[in-house]
């Protein structure tokens, strides 16, 4: 970084800043690059066929024998999904609570990249030294468990970078640090990295406990089968499924696969306690009286693959609604899923069930801590500089707002992009250059190899369809050989669209015969003369534009 | 309709049962069938390129000389805007209220159908009498001026529908009719219709007038510019806004293509009053200061191609954000736009303007009526059967749970499908069969062209992409005289994958080398060795499976 001074620290993000996931964020003095989180976020609906993106690492790359290590807060995919993809390209140690690197270990294994990667489990009081900087570590709470905020000592000073958090005084896990977090303070914070994902939510985020009351509740009163879905990670919840299940009498079968490893996960690391069978193999549950039974799976997000929406739509193997069923949705949908997620509600109903979901009752909490939280961390972290990170540029905006509420002088407060690159001294800070920082599309098993011309045919394709136009010409004797001949794809049903086709047809010949009179030997010249003249009247008979792919065969 | 008795009125819906949009619904008693809105639906995003979606009429255009009219109960597009296709097919007369049909004007022009089309402006008071049944109207509120509620007299008894509808007590146009509404319950009403799109909604619906308050309440504090984002249609709240501009000096201009023409109309109607000189041209706004200008525009749900969007993203041709802007979105994004909104609100801000959206403030009401709305329509109509309209399934579903809570014996209740018809007498009801009622698909000029073979076409070529494998074959030789080669779209970046498409093609022609050695004289069978050799290698290869197409020319 030719732009920041040699005593400087740098603080950037690769990912993470002015958007929902990819989280990837580096501090860096002189040699010594800690990298925190590596994320992927989730394509928005015009990535056609994009399955993840993922940064750009190009400048992680030319520096990876700077980078001492990959710290990570949490287990979630937004922040440890990007690990398999960067460890592609570059060899270093992964540092992280125990749950987060038992979900990494299962993911490195699918890749092919458990064996050669040095996997570190953390706890709470560790401290990583290296040379310049060293790491340490405070308890948070969120929405999965074994969260951490993370501090990074340098030469000029603390950079504390919070992760996901919110503050539940009565979680279901272990609580939040608080008596850390006021010492960190106390030490004395350079910057302060901090979660903006609901700073535009003025309410304090309500207990996981409360949650569990809300499921009590329901496993108490509800007579039939209990179907409840919720997001596999979050195993704090799992738990208060379960131990409502074991209070009421029934069983619990687990279906879908995140779900099942998370279960299996969960009890592993003892997140997940219950007494002995009180797991049953799914086609236990048709023998058990409904009263009996809870089953507990993926899908609350109405993802089409997903167990509830197959039960749902009724082409689940094993499980069909029964009339007097209660599905629970202990979640709330995220943007975009909205849809598919009231159309597995009609479903439910329509089926006969009973159906509970975020909207009526209390039964989901966010892992994110509202407007007062944020504040109640910039208030015990009391940093000098402060660095909005996860969250739109709304968001973040709103994050800025809370800080100079706090006393933070809105000068000291960087609402920055990917790539952009904070230095910093003990004094000051200023936004010193950028370095690379594009999203890398990820499809199949390709990596980066989709671009914007790809996409854009995709689109076109995917609204208007395709006409390929095929034509033979003798090219010595200019004259059409063969053709033309008119195939579609997506654009009209051509069994009864023959008057349109054979128009096209008699056009196009037309059209080249005159073409073949001028002895024109260049093919791109053909190409377009058919471009041009179908265009037209396709769009005049049906206001389409196909996308129109001209071959030429010359023999 | 053989099912249904000759002395029976039949009620039925073609779109609007278990949906949101669409709505066109049917009431016949014998040889009239008197029919209420034609709407279309906005198509959801599986559908590629699809703009609208209307209901099958094949039911109406069969008995054409059976339908006495159209009665629209406003002037929404999910109300109105199928009647230029209905209209198509068969000829009848339409009846609404002024703006409905003032609304209706314009479209049938601009599909060439207003010369041949009677149209019938109705007031409140007027009944429209047919020679077995009449038709007559109840004023009611909503979020487009000139809604009414419709009565169908027949033999068997009323048959009440409620258009869209909410109780707002203090609105900004004329009250609902309640004395009427309740003398018709007093008369007897033996099905009632009523819209259950906010039956998940406990509250009561906030009056139009505290909008108004909020609005005003910006006005007076706000010192730049004032961008203001809402629905064209809802000619209360535009009139809302101007009243404000006026009284805090401002003057107001007007973009968007869809809010020129409903402040036009609504000018023309008598809607939207105010002094001389307000509105200015879009070329005197940059002559005036900041604290003069309100600019009026359409855009509120983030659609891209809209005045606010535009403005936003920088490519409006005559205005662009200058810090000091405030944007006021008086609207609420609908399930599927939250992203679009959410795009844009990020880039207002960025472009340094202050924004205040729905999630905020009071900016914003409904214009549908919450459950306790819903059960003083029940109250006031008394009806012996009751049949939820306008909603998805677990709307209609909680609406018929709001109608037994009024008194209504569950088994009077009929949550219907699309086409189902209700046959009632005096005394009872029975769902006695179906009319034809599946979706017609409207892309560009085609109507009912697009089928799921085009859609699931679209489908996989916007999510992998296509490949065409073009070769021509001496048929009479049994050998490849030129080709294979390889051409792709929406697949991977060609110039970069090199080595794929020429490892492709040399496995095609070393396979295509063994089937000529075969004679086989079978196209097909010769595209789908092609096919089935290239599929599973470039699944292999890219973890895709794109469209394949084989070309073959014979020569």
């Amino acid at each position: 970084m030719k732009f920041v001074k040699n005593d400087q620290t740098a603080v950037f993000a690769l990912g993470g800043l002015g958007e929902i996931g990819k989280n990837t964020y580096g501090v860096q003095f002189q040699d010594e690059i800690v990298l925190i989180d590596a994320g992927i976020k989730f394509p928005e609906d015009e990535l056609l066929g994009i399955d993840y993106v993922i940064p750009d690492y190009t400048y992680l790359v030319k520096n990876e024998e700077k980078i001492k290590g990959l710290f990570i807060t949490h287990g979630h995919e937004d922040h440890i999904g990007g690990i398999p993809y960067l460890l592609k390209q570059v060899n270093i140690p992964v540092y992280g609570g125990q749950l987060a690197i038992g979900l990494l270990r299962k993911k490195l294994e699918e890749h092919g990249l458990l064996r050669q990667t040095k996997l570190h489990t953390i706890e709470e009081d560790d401290i990583v030294k290296f040379r310049k900087t060293s790491v340490s570590f405070f308890r948070t709470t969120h929405s999965i468990p074994d969260s951490y905020g993370i501090v990074v000592k340098t030469p000029q000073g603390n950079i504390v970078h919070t992760g996901d958090f919110k503050f539940d005084f009565t979680p279901v896990g272990e609580p939040a640090n608080l008596t850390k977090m006021a010492e960190i303070g106390k030490e004395g914070v350079l910057c302060l990295l901090s979660d903006s994902t609901n700073s535009e939510i003025p309410d304090f985020t309500m207990s996981e406990r409360k949650v569990g009351e809300s499921i009590d509740d329901i496993f108490r009163k509800v007579e039939g089968r209990i179907i409840f879905a919720t997001f596999a990670s979050n195993i704090h919840r799992l738990q208060q499924v379960i131990e409502a299940a074991v209070a009421n009498g029934r069983k619990v079968a687990v279906f879908g696969r995140s779900m099942e490893s998370a279960i299996e996960i969960g009890q592993t690391l003892g997140y997940i306690k219950c007494p002995k069978n009180t797991f049953v193999e799914a086609n236990e549950i048709n023998r058990l009286p409904a009263g009996k039974v809870t089953i507990l799976c993926t899908g609350s997000q109405g993802e089409p693959m997903a167990a509830l929406s197959r039960i749902a739509n009724g082409t689940h193997r094993q499980i069909s609604i029964n009339p007097g069923d209660t599905v629970v949705f202990s979640s709330s949908p995220i943007p975009g899923n909205t849809i598919s997620v009231s159309r597995t509600i009609n479903q439910l109903y329509r089926a006969g069930a009973d159906v509970i979901h975020g909207a009526v009752t209390n039964i989901h909490t966010s892992g994110h801590g509202g407007q007062e939280e944020q504040k109640l961390m910039l208030r015990l972290i009391k940093p000098k500089f402060f660095m909005p990170i996860h969250g739109e540029y709304r968001m973040q905006k709103m994050h800025v707002k809370l800080a100079t509420d706090c006393g933070i002088p809105e000068e000291n407060c960087f609402i920055m992009d990917n790539g952009e690159v904070l230095a910093l001294t003990s004094e000051e800070a200023t936004v010193a250059g950028k370095i690379p920082s594009g999203n890398v599309y990820i499809d199949g098993s390709g990596i980066g190899d989709i671009g914007n011309i790809v996409l854009r045919d995709r689109r076109i394709l995917s609204e208007e369809g395709l006409v390929i136009v095929v034509v033979s010409i003798n090219m010595k004797e200019f004259k059409v050989s063969a053709g033309p001949d008119l195939i579609s794809r997506g654009f009209v049903y051509m069994r009864e669209s023959g008057d349109l086709i054979n128009d096209a047809q008699e056009l196009i010949a037309g059209h080249l015969k005159k073409v073949m009179e001028r002895k024109t030997t260049q093919w791109s010249e053909i190409k377009n003369e058919i471009t041009d003249t179908l265009a037209p009247f396709l769009y005049e008979k049906t206001k389409r534009r196909p996308m129109i792919l001209p071959i030429i065969m010359e023999v």
